[in-house]
């Protein structure tokens, strides 16, 4: 490929600019070769002022009074894409109404908490096949997750038949997540949703057929009026006996554990064992320790970058274009490999709500649930 | 104390001289101060070899012809106690002729397959109550099982409110517990009822609710016929909210993989993360790797000892006289504080065989079954 | 600050495209917000037609007939700085050259295996001081490396008074560095000056006083003729009673193996004990393993681009002026509260340097060496 | 063999009984199959009420007005070996003595301070070479030192050309072995000794050819008077090219970090990297931790009661007599396979001595030492 056929950059912009949607539109405008950071929409006032500093080339849009700024935003003919960071509640519209308008679209998990929402947006994109969706399980692109998963796709650990996987975060005595409870659709839907795209990434995405769950509150009373807990676990079945067990916490005392292991029958992987910070160790009079990653985002930073930067990747893939020497090569080290389709497709998405979904059923039924 | 008051070794004698009746019978004839290895018994003319060569002040039974030579060995007036490493079908039959001789009683676990019968047990044990009886749940006197212990007690980690624990065995191709799994209960009595035994020790010893299991078959299709698994994962509920969450498999690549994790609300303990054969680690073309521990026995040598040790202090305790100086002293570093009464009971036994059971019957039914 | 205020990308060109060139022309061109790699030069045809693919917006030099690129690439007015990836002995001159030009300066360590040249170097810089010039000793910018210096700097280990510090390539079986031994100037100085720099920073710069050094080739006798080793240890005294261990080696059996220890009089901090490639452990026959960063350029991608970044920081600080709020704010995580003078100074390589040549001169000597 | 043909138990008298020798005594008192504890002696009246209480089956013998203790202690001619716990300056003496009077000897490490009486003692004993002597360098019995020692032996990582070797000790507020400092031969003779010996039964015992040594005094200025320093570092190399580095702390803050590596041409060994106090791993605000092995004694428990039952072993073969099939089948795990010969003999401990003094001198004059 010659450099000066190189494409234009992907313009990009982005919906939601709160803490994690900051997050992405930085990374978009100075991290992510390929792409440009266009514009961004936000209903609030603080959110905008913060863009009008930190993104200078970024066209603004207030999202305010029905939402107008996303439907501006999307009316913007020179955007290529858009990157969906809004309330969960408010993804599925906005995915169908980015893919009328024509543009890629990258949104936050979860795609939605409704099956049967997900299964119109499922049948929204079909309609739109040559438009790039992917929802953000950025753990597929972790480089220690995608070292697992390209080693049991090489056969490492012979057939892979159990993944047990966590996430945990650090105890957060304000308690936001109580607050949050009502929309958060609970904790297998707020966090195990990770997992179990973890475990049917890793297990060959089998369907899941029965799931069990039960969980307790130890410490967030509050989450009992929502009938939410604060430590969850779960066992889940796949057709072929594949199994997996997850483990989803708000309680930590330690940081954000988030861990995964798949088991094989010639081996096991275990991924983020312990969540070690740095590669510091630490000896004192309490013995050898290691610092935690205190945030999902201190442990999953590389993961959001990857993922941006193979979303790029995917969307030049379908128009037939390579991302350009510079990025392809060396750019990066490990993601130089990353192949484009390796993101969470709607499907993946819908199916790990319809688990999430059954996890919560059974939480609340005290009995298992069949898919 | 005067060492000149110190009592007479107390004599022991071991029915049952598999591998693991060997095992013990050494540890009681040479390891263990204030024990003596006084009587053996055993139905196999290989036993009785072995026996003759290695424990050659014990006394011999032949246990052949409706295991006569048991009976034979209680009628030993010289005898304080037996050590039963029989088949589990014979366990509780042969406490019951043990106490009624007049014996201290340790006992591998299981208590029983059978509710019932562990009840009859109790209920003989309780109108012997001079006697010491004692059922091998090891784990409780492995030296970092006990520390945890001994650090949730202390309230290091706040309220304990879920136990992880796994028994994974490294595979044996030859499948010996295929051909053992009609008698051994299935995977959740063999193996899972130490998970079950210590999940119930660290938690304050609770009353289990609520069960779900399921399993799977990953290389052991043999087993398809006794209903057996040869993974098994379950959840436990107990009263008061606390969870459990177990693991069990016969096909570890590695090794025997013995883990536990207990998480409060103010911290969490892991207990043998990775099963280190030792303190070496090898450093070539693979990466950096330590070996494991192949077997249980390997895992839990000091931890039997230490058993063993504790069972002859229990009975010592009971019968008013200190094991004497030497021993209490610094024979042993960390098992000098064990107390005497920290083993499994036969009530711990029964909780375990009755959760042990509906594990199963979950497993088989598909359902969450009620305690 | 405004955003709009924010200056122009500073305009880089890299001297040299080698292995090491080519990293550094690839993180200047797409992954330093606020840089721009606007030129390059390379004796070298094949370096050249890389750099047309790669670098399709760089200006590039050819380097050949007495080094006429560089001196071209020097006289283009619209460039900021020069990044300096050439074999050693061109440093010392090449710097001079730059700061007469008006360039800031990146070099590549060793400034010069000559105390004299570094001198010169020294010097000249000071009748430059507008100019900021930095020496590639990486490893400050190492997230687990600067995470321990602040930790020393805050005083969570008490005063430190020794470090541990190795250098350790995995075995090359083709030997280059056998056939650059005459020019490397020897382990010491090829290898060590990075731990030597290390110990300083972290003991707070002291002056060394003593030297003593070993070694002895393992495998590659091609060394001798060069008087060089391929494993090198080393003791090195400063003033002030703080001491130094050096270790470097060519080979290893696992992977390149960069790790520190820094121990003070309250506690200790280990720097990267285990070389781990990723967060992945696995799980097999061979037990529980690790695999490791095989080059340092894996263990140190992150370190490159930090540092890279830190230049075009330091610059704008001279400058008073900002970096811009898209690079302070969140676009990197661990990076951001990188400030912009931590970067090894002239004084500092010149001090590596002189250390190196004293352990060499020890080397050969077989003897002491006071500084 | 037939059981019944085993020896009659080998009869140990101890002499010296402070904290050191209690552990001996009881170990040989309680825990080692073949050995008898038949007397004891001291010349402290604590020791010996002590003695009464915990070996009751020993004779004592009070060691007062020039040691006619030990004297009449040899006189006893029931005793077949004696075991030297008491302070060094005595040792070579005693070995003396106790050969003359036809006992088997083990002793404490050092054998002597002094060379000159190292050979006197060597060439005692090589008048007496039916005795058994062995000089306790414990760690050649810690059963991961001892897997070390067989890998490197098989060829696991090729030719071993370096060992690192430390002993560091937590730091005693009180200073005890600042007192002890005019007697201890200093650091390198005190604790190095350990290191000195592992690296030559590692490095398949080369003679070392030159040392350097330095030293600085971190926390106890007490020492200075006797030019002894807390933490001390030194380079050895060896005849054929091998080397060694060595580490020696009094001061460290998280407990007795004992720990050796050895690197070869094909893998290296670690052993002892973290010195975990067990399997526990605590998780809470600081991070994830492994507790420390607060003393030497913690870590090395069982390397000295291996060592016990491999004097008795080593003993026994002098004399054509297995230990009996109780003690070499089974009682132990680890150390059944230990054979008799594996312990440090006089000449080993003689050339330890040779390097430690070595190496006070290298500290002491500031330069290399030839040997």
């Amino acid at each position: 490929m010659q450099a000066t056929e190189r494409a234009q950059p992907l313009r990009v912009g982005v919906a939601g600019l709160g803490r994690l949607g900051r997050r992405h539109a930085l990374n978009l405008a100075y991290r992510v070769p390929g792409a440009t950071l266009a514009a961004a929409c936000s209903p609030l006032d603080d959110d905008l002022a913060w863009a009008r500093e930190a993104l200078p080339e970024a066209r603004l849009f207030a999202d305010y009074a029905a939402h107008t700024g996303y439907a501006e935003m999307l009316a913007d003919a020179t955007l290529d894409a858009v990157w969906i960071v809004t309330p969960s509640a408010l993804h599925a519209q906005q995915i169908v109404d980015a893919l009328r308008a024509g543009k890629h679209v990258f949104c936050e998990k979860p795609l939605s908490l409704d099956v049967a929402e997900c299964e119109r947006v499922v049948e929204e994109a079909r309609r739109h096949d040559s438009r790039q969706v992917t929802i953000g399980f950025m753990r597929r692109f972790d480089p220690s997750y995608r070292d697992a998963f390209d080693k049991v796709r090489s056969g490492a650990i012979g057939r892979p038949f159990l993944v047990r996987s966590q996430t945990c975060d650090l105890n957060d005595p304000g308690g936001f997540f109580v607050r949050f409870a009502p929309q958060s659709g609970g904790i297998f839907l707020d966090c195990s949703v990770h997992d179990i795209d973890v475990a049917r990434w890793l297990l060959g995405k089998p369907r899941a057929t029965r799931v069990y769950a039960s969980g307790t509150i130890a410490l967030h009373e509050g989450l009992r009026a929502a009938g939410d807990v604060d430590n969850g676990v779960a066992i889940c079945e796949f057709e072929g006996g594949a199994l997996a067990m997850f483990y989803a916490s708000r309680t930590m005392a330690h940081g954000n554990d988030t861990s995964s292991e798949v088991i094989g029958t010639a081996g096991a992987l275990a991924i983020g064992h312990i969540p070690r910070a740095s590669r510091v160790e630490i000896y004192d009079a309490l013995g050898v320790r290691s610092e935690c990653t205190p945030t999902f985002f201190d442990r999953f930073e590389e993961a959001f970058l990857i993922e941006a930067q193979a979303f790029v990747a995917a969307v030049r893939a379908r128009e037939g274009v390579g991302v350009g020497v510079g990025v392809g090569v060396g750019v990066g080290g490990q993601n130089d490999a990353q192949p484009a389709g390796q993101g969470a497709t709607l499907e993946d998405a819908l199916e790990a709500t319809r688990i999430g979904l059954a996890l919560r059923e059974s939480l609340h039924a005290g009995r298992a649930v069949l898919l």
